[in-house]
Parts: structure tokens; sequence; C-alpha cells
């Protein structure tokens, strides 16, 4: 289930953070995080995921995530690694790959399985051309490219790549959750289950469906959910 | 998830099913049927389910199932076992026990999962004294008494016993069924989801969310059926 | 599986608590910590759960469940959520509702998923008239009501309420434990193994068996626990 | 997983196969077959599933499908659902929906988990506009339009529907299979296995690799087959 | 697991086994029903399964598989592969495979999940030099040579082979069997559960604890068990 | 799966810890730490797993374990049980047991699932005389004796022993993992597809197929893991 999640960040949020990352001298090759598959076709920069810069973008992001409905709902997370951030300039693109399964979190040393991809775009999209996040299945392909300040999260399941930039620098937050539910298609249910009940209460739909369903939310959530 | 189904027979369907078990010479002693756990504890009399009047009353029941929507929606049903009749005469009664769990079909010759217990109840409860089925666990007992034509079913993972009959004859029809999803707290959700999508349908709520809480039922039957 | 665990406060523990919470001052509306479902549907009160009152009896409580043997064998508790405090006056009730599936633990921000609840009697019940416990399943009802200091747990997927208190205060501590063991028919296959481990151990049944059956016990938590 | 299986049907094949429907007189219209979400957005014609005609055209695709190496690999089909063959005139269609989850042989009685949907084109593209099979998630579509002979086949679990025809007849062929593995994720990771070894025995790889990996692809089938 | 479950058939079963085979004009190139893994590494002879000779003495076999307690309740069998003969001579052997997943059964056309593999001993050990059957894993080798009519049963699952005939022939019968129990450490849970049972009895100890168990027997069947 | 780990200690490291365990006072009865079953057939010594020298000696294990490829591989590690230090003189054994299921951390209080054992030896076994690790099977045994500095690492579900000492003193480290991936079939698989990758690179194979191969890990691992 790809599902684009709006206005993750404001336009102030946008400004500080493009702000502390323009200024920042934590700028890294990408290579330096990329597992055996992802190394020989990656081509692009990134922040230090331990400098000030960094951290200092982290909570801004994390913040906005925490209280994001579409996000808790599409995505219900765990535990979220903390956001990355990288750019690519004209030239610089990011192969097909599969995200690596187990990552180990900087800063309090915990394992955290990448269940769920996102990207949250920096850049406005008329600053740059090509730099498609294309998500790819075997009889086609998803190519996606937001406004600033929107994200989209996908299974990390799929094969992705980010097409090569021909024009301009595409600014990019990217990072992994764990969510408490595993699989893709029992989240998937969850989300639409709980956009159907929204639907209901907005409606003013029978009561007692509503709380029988809002029951068998929690019960599906209580069977499939890992802590 | 204990569900009574009413009015599985009607009135004639009652009388012709008595009449056939009443004058019926293939009675037996119930433990021909009893495994290694329930045997010391049985003391009833059974139809042999190979006899005619045991194929002809099967026929009876199993019509009568198959069009039943209460009886469909709790326990979605793959496969049922021939439906057996068993009477306990005064002082009869059938001690605590956990049902087997695979049975081969006597028709057939096909193994049957039994992951639902059913009692329908022949006899009228004013014939005869005691009889209840109580469906135990730690805490407390369901004790079950129904009027002639009326069913329960319950999950045959449960440890229940017939109490001694003081007054009268109880007959009953008795049978498990294999149901399309093996675990009963996932049958409960899809039958609580199948009654809140009736009530909502019912109510003309808003028709998007009803749709989508259709595709989730279809998905969830496919994400837990065997069949 | 409904079980009750006896005994879990001695008088003295008893005496400690209900001084503790009747000299606090940190009674608010229960409705603060309820969710979408519940709040319609709840009228008690309860302690602040990051009081110094609700600190020092949770400390009181968690001591006494560590080394309960019966509320061990029963939950295999993994986390248990920081016991809270209600009271029911006259006219206060909750409504039917199903637990939320994961809460965030108020002292250490872990999420916990809901697999037990559980309800520890505080007051006498000779001192109230109403306030069970009822759990619902679709064919009837438990209905419970215990002695001070007594407890029942039940799994956390039931309907479940408390009906209105007629007369007196009803004064009880109650929380929720994510076990060892989501799924309620494993646990129930795990306790029931376990009380008849403890038989056979207490009669000197044959050595070999009861050896085979602990390596059974251990291989079946090893396949379904999640520490 | 999408997958395109080209050349399942041969030229001779599909001028034999749309005679035989042309000729028919067992058109009937497509809501008979519909359920409940089906119905009000079902607006196309159906040859019915128990004709001559059916069965005849039944026989010739079964026949296809059984040795089209790419039909096994990606599906690995337990059973089959008695393809089907439908036709849209000018301004029919079929809005989004699910399709159901478990469907009756009408030839066997015996009931078939629909894991897979496949559609196979019997009308060139030429002849047509509009009538593409569009499988939505919940960021965009997949469109599909396919040359005479070709299949696509598609989770079972997806929304899809058919735009309006707009010019000339589209006639397809369509079922379902019940796969040896239901789940779609285990599904797409054996036929990728699959690709990779066939791979590897092209360019002769290492031998002792190649034999681990048919292991490993024999051993993941016996862990999530159900037969 | 492997069992050894000893005198599958007696001498008078043997005898007549062996001259069926040894008269048989229906003796093949093993190769016939080995698949990519296993066709360049197996040199023997095999019985056309489908020959009369075959036929005959899956009769033998089959009947005497169906009541042996040890065979029952190590492989709680759902459906036989029809038993197959072979034999090895001087210099014949079969090099190390892992057995395909899903058979087509010849006489049915039914699919059949390989979870174990027997292999019954036909010929008198001194009757031939080598032919151990070597089940590996990546530690070591169990290296097994029974008596004729005793049986060894393992998972389907190991990488196996037999060693290099030396002297004199070896004759031998094997199948697979799909078990109520796909996974193989839950089969030998349920076996040592058996087995434990069964001692209990004898050694008449404590009577409510062995109902207990027989009933957590049962229901982990119903948890696990696919008919 | 049994794998033998070589090499997981240097000789200065063996040197080091040797040293330590041997100057050290504290040295405690086996049966301090052993469950219900084990207890009776204990007859070993081990350091107190909080004393100075064991916590000196875990961290020259742990230090070692992390970076050892083969052990990471084969046991995908979520988290390591402190290493434990044990020592047989003449006439010492450990019967026949299964390992407890769920251990308590003793320096986080943390509790951690069981899912494989370790025994690295510390002795070289030309030292002793008896002390084989016999991992037991219905059908056979495993008997392990390796080189000081080697480990061996099985499921934790084995029924397993240390045979009585006659000559010597075997001095070894033992410990617990829990790994990402609970069930020892899956981490089989795992652990052949890498090492099966291996080759490929080392050997040059296909690019597109070992790519190919190393997104089927990661979704598999992500399928499997808690983390
Ligand atoms: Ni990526
Ligand atoms: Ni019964
Ligand atoms: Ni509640
Ligand atoms: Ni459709
Ligand atoms: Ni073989
Ligand atoms: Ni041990």
């Amino acid at each position: 289930m790809l599902v684009c999640v709006p206005n993750v960040l404001n336009a102030a949020q946008l400004v500080s953070l493009r702000e502390r990352l323009e200024r920042s001298n934590a700028w890294v090759d990408g290579r330096v995080t990329a597992g055996y598959q992802g190394a020989p076709v990656k081509f692009n920069q990134q922040i230090d995921e331990r400098s000030d810069t960094a951290i200092a973008c982290q909570r801004i992001v994390g913040a906005a995530l925490e209280v994001h409905p579409v996000f808790i709902s599409a995505v219900l997370p765990n535990e979220i690694y903390p956001p990355m951030f990288n750019r690519y300039g004209e030239g610089m693109r990011f192969g097909a790959h599969v995200d690596g399964s187990v990552r180990i979190n900087p800063h309090t040393g915990r394992k955290l399985r990448t269940d769920v991809s996102a990207t949250l775009f920096l850049s406005n999209p008329e600053d740059y051309d090509g730099g498609e996040l294309q998500i790819e299945d075997t009889y086609g392909q998803h190519s996606v490219k937001l406004a600033a300040g929107d994200m989209v999260v996908y299974p990390a399941t799929s094969l992705h790549s980010v097409s090569p930039i021909t024009r301009g620098v595409r600014t990019a937050c990217f990072f992994w959750a764990q969510s408490l539910i595993r699989d893709d298609m029992q989240r998937s249910v969850l989300h639409e289950m709980d956009n159907a009940i929204q639907r209901l209460n907005e409606t003013n739909a029978d009561e007692m469906a509503r709380r029988t369903l809002i029951g068998c939310y929690h019960n599906l959530v209580r069977q499939w959910s890992e802590t």
C-alpha cells in the first residue's frame, strides 16, 4: 500500500529545515550507509546521522510525525528510525534496490525492522528535473514526486530507485518505521477500516454498528501487533 | 463464541425427524463412537450413523443448515460432518470432555477437523428435566437448553458435558463443522463485521464506507480461510 | 479463559492501599483515559496515574503480582501496565466496551499490547450493591464480584461492562498485561499443561513422562512467546 | 504482484475461442454471478458458466494454462476456477470492487479461495476503445490493456474496475486460482527465486550454490503451501 | 525428528513383496521421477508406479501402515503418496538432494505436500554392503540401515543421500506423507505428548491430569492441523 | 540445525579467559540456575553470573561474537544472554534436559527467549576424557567435542546432556541467543541462502540473479524477524 501523507511539514518548518541542511558541513557520501546490494548503485550525499544538524532536524520531523493522523493510521508506527537527510545534485541517482531489513538505531543501539519506507520531499518539485522516486513491480512503476512538505510511505519490501537529476538539487528526508503491524496486507485492512469508521462517525451512522467495528479494529490489532 | 441459531427446523420438519428416530431400530450404545477420553463418561444412545434412518435424517438437517443465514455467518462452514442423533433416558448423562480433533466422514472417508460443535435440540424442554448442555470454562459455566428446532454452536475446543436426565427423554441432533476459518477469535471478528454491515445496509449508511468494509471482510476471509 | 486469582493482597496490604486511596486528592474523572469508544459510556473516577498515590499503590500491587504463582501461570506476563485505581459511587457505571489494544506506559513511554485485562477488587462485596464486572459473549454473560483482595483476569478482547452501583462505593484496581503468549487459546493450553504437571508432581507420577511434558511445555513457549 | 503472462493462446486457439463465443446463445446478464458489492456496479454480459459453450472454451483455456511455465511459476496454482467469458459493448463497464473471497466450483461443488485473479484478453486492443482493466491502490492505478492471447494475473485482494467501452466490443476470459501459496508476498519471493535460479542455470553458475537454492525453494514451498 | 518404526511388515508380508518385485518386468530407470535437482545424481531402478506390481505392493504396504500405532502417532498422516519401490545394484547410489515439495498422486491426480519422507527396508542388511540412507545436517550425518521390515521416517526438508552399494542388492520401499501437521517441531511435540500420555495411562497416573492432557493434545491438533 | 563456529577465540583470548576463570573465587554449585527439570540431573560448577570474573569474561566473549561472520549468519542474534562459564571435574555430568524457554538477563532484567543454545569450548580436548556434549533425537545422537576456542550452536529445543568426565577438567562457556528468527527451519533457509549468495559472489555469477536473491533474503527476514 502506497499512501501519500500530505502536509507533514508547514512552510515555517520547511524553511527551518532547509536552512539547517544548507549551511551544514556534515554532508558525506551516501555510500557510508549502503549495504552490499545498494552500494554499487548509490550516487548521492547524506547528512552524517550522528551530527548536530541531523539531531536537530530529526527532532523537527519526529515531532511533526507524532501528531499526524494519516501517518499514524497508515503506518501504525512502533518505532521510527531517526530520519535521515539526503540530496541529489545534477547527474546523481540511486539505482534499483530493496532496503535492508534490519537496521541499528545509531542513538539507542536497538534493532529496528524496516517494515515501511518513507520519503518526505523537502525541495519544491519545480526546482529540479528528474529525481522521481520510482517504486517498481513486475508489470510497471509508480512514479512519485510530491510538493515540498508532503511524504510518501510504501512497503519496504518494494524494489525502488531514484531517477537521475537533470537540473537543480533534490533534498529529501527519508526514514523507516517498524510498524506495530508487520504485514502490509494487514496494515492496509486496518487503515481502510479506520477510514470507513471515520466516515461513519461523520455521517452519524448506526451507533451499535460503529461500536462493533471499533471493537473489531482493536481485536485485529491485538491479534496482529508486535510491540 | 457461543451462538444460538434459532429456528433451524420448523414444526413439520421436527415431526418428521422425531417419527423417523422413534420408530428406528438403529439405536446403539453411544460409546461406539467415543474416543479414549469420552468413553468412560458417556452414557447415552445413538443412531448408527450408517443406518438408513441416519441417512434420511442427515438429509433433512443438512438441507436446513445450507440455507440458514445465521448458521452460515457464524460458522462459515467448509464441510459438515454428517449429523448424528442421540437420546438420553432417565439417569443418562455425558461427563466433561473435549471432542476429538479429527474425525473421518463415514460416507466419504475424508478427514474433517472439528472446529465447531453443534447441538440441535429435538425435544421440547418441558418434556424432560436435566439434560442441560454445560459448556465450562475455568471460572463458570454456560448452561444451554433450547426450544425444539433451535441450535447452539460453540468452539469444539470447549470442555463440555450433558447433565443427567431426571425425567423424560432428551433427543437431539449433534455434529461438527470444519470451518473455512479455523480460529474462533477470527471467526468471531468476521461474524461481528457481517452483523455490523447488515445493520449499516438496513440503515442506509454511507455507501463508500460500506463498500470498503465489504472489501475488508473478503480480504480477511482470504487471509484466514482454508478450503 | 477467565481465571480467578485468589488472595493477591492480604488484609494488611488491603488496609494500606485503601487508606492511601481514600485520603488522596488525585482523583479525576475516569474519562481522561477513555478512548473514542469508551468515553461516552464511562462514568467513574480514577486516580491520576502519575500521582504519588498512584506510584505508591502501583508498587504494592506490582510486588504482590510478581510472586503470585497462579497469576504467573495463567498470564505469563511479559510486561504489566502500571496498575490503575478507580471508584464508582452510587449511580456510576461503565457501559459495554472493548479495551484499547495498545497503550503507552506513562512512566517509560513504551508501547504495551493489552492481551489480558485484570480487575483486583479492593472493596468488600457487602459494602456495595451493583458494580458487577460483566464479561459478555454473544450467548450470555459472566458476572464477577469477588472478595476484597481477589482478582479476575480475562482476555482483553472481551466486551465487558461494570453495572451501575445502587448502594455504597466500589473501589478497585485494574490493569492490563502484555503476555509472553499473545493468543488466549495458546495461553490456556499452557496453563492447563502447567496445572496437569503440578498434579503429576504431587502424585509422583512416572518421572520420564513428567520430564517429557516439561520439555514440551518449554518448547511450546519457545514456539509461541514474544519477549 | 502483477504479472503479465504472454502468449497464453496462439492465433488458432484465439480464432476457435472467438467463433464459439460469437455464435453462442448462452450470453446472460453479468449480474447473475455478482455478489452484494459487485451487482450495483456491474454492467456487462457473460456466458452461462454451465453452458456447452462455456465447457468447450474452458477446456481450451485450461489446457493452455496447464503447460505455461510463466503462469505456473507466478501463480503456483492448486486449483483453477473454470474460466469464465464476458463481453463489454459500448457504454458497458464494471465499477470498482473487490472479488468475492470464496467461490463454489459449478462443476464439482468444491469451495475455492480466490487468491489470484486473471484476465485473458481475447479482443485485439485496436478493435475497441476504453475497457482498460484498472487495478487500484491508494496512491494510483495500474491500467492494463494487452494483446489478444496475453493474460494478466494479480492479487485477488486488489480493488479493480473495467473502464467504460467507448467503441467496439471487448471480449475476455477471466478466472481465479487458489494458489498453493496463499500470501502474495510469499508467492512473489518464490517467483523471483525461480527466475534467479533459471538465470543461474542458463549462465552455468556455481553448481553447489544452485543446488542449495533449489533446496531452499522447495523447503519454502513446504513451509507455506496448502494443498 | 527421525523416528524408527519397527516391524511395519512381518516375515510373510516381506516374502510376498519381494517375490512380486523380483519377478516384475516393470523396473525402469529411477530418473523418470527425478526433478531438476535429483536427476544428475540419481543412479538406481524403480518399479513403474502405475504398473500392476506397484499397485499390488502399494496395497500391502498401505494396509500395514494404516494400523501401525507408531507410524500414526509420529506422522499423523493426512494422505500418503502411493508407496514406490526401488533397488540399487552394485555401484548404484543416489547423491545428496532435497525431495520435491509437491507431488501429484498418479492415481487420483491430487496434489500432495511432502512433509515426511519414509524408507521401508525390504532387504536384509547382511545381504548388501553400502546403501546407507544418510540424512545430513550442517554438522554431521545420521546413517540409517535397518532390518528388513523396519522403516525410518524423517522430515522431507532434509538433505539426504544413499551411499554406493559395494556388494549385493538393496531393495526398498519409499514414499511421502502429507501430515495433518505440517511443521516438524509441532509434530514432534504431539508425538512426545502422546508417548507421555501412554506412559501415564500404563502407570495409572492421576486421572484428572491425564484428562487435561488429552484435551490439550486435541486442542493443539485443532490449532495446527490442515485436513 | 547444528553449526560449528570455528575460531571464536584466538590463543591469546583463550589464555586470558582461562587465567581469569582459574583464579576466580566465584565458582558456585551449578544447580543455582537450574530449573525444575534440570536440577536433579545437574552436577557441575558455574561462575556466579554477577561476579566481576563473569562480567570481565562476558566482555571478551561478547566482543568476539559480535564480529564473527559465521555466528551472525547462522544465529542472526537479536540479543545474547550474558555468557556463563562452567567446569566439570571428574565424575561430574549434566543429564538429559531441555533448556528453559525464557530467561531474565541478570544485568538488564529483560526477558530473553532462548532460541539457540551455544557451547564454546575452553579446554583442549586432549586435557580431559568424557564431557561430550550429546544432542539427542529419537533415532540417535550427535556427540560434540571441539577444539578450545571453537563453538557449537544448536536449537534450544533439543534434548541434550554432557556425558560424565572420566579424566581431567572440562571448562566451557555457554549461553543462549534470542534470534531475530525464532523458527529453526527458517533460520536454516536464511543461512543456506546467505552461503549460496557468498559463493555466487566469489564466482562472479550473473549479477541480476544475485541482486534478486539479496532482495529475497531481506524480504524473508522482514517477513520472519522479531526485533
Ligand atoms: Ni531505498
Ligand atoms: Ni462432546
Ligand atoms: Ni474495560
Ligand atoms: Ni473483479
Ligand atoms: Ni530423496
Ligand atoms: Ni542445557
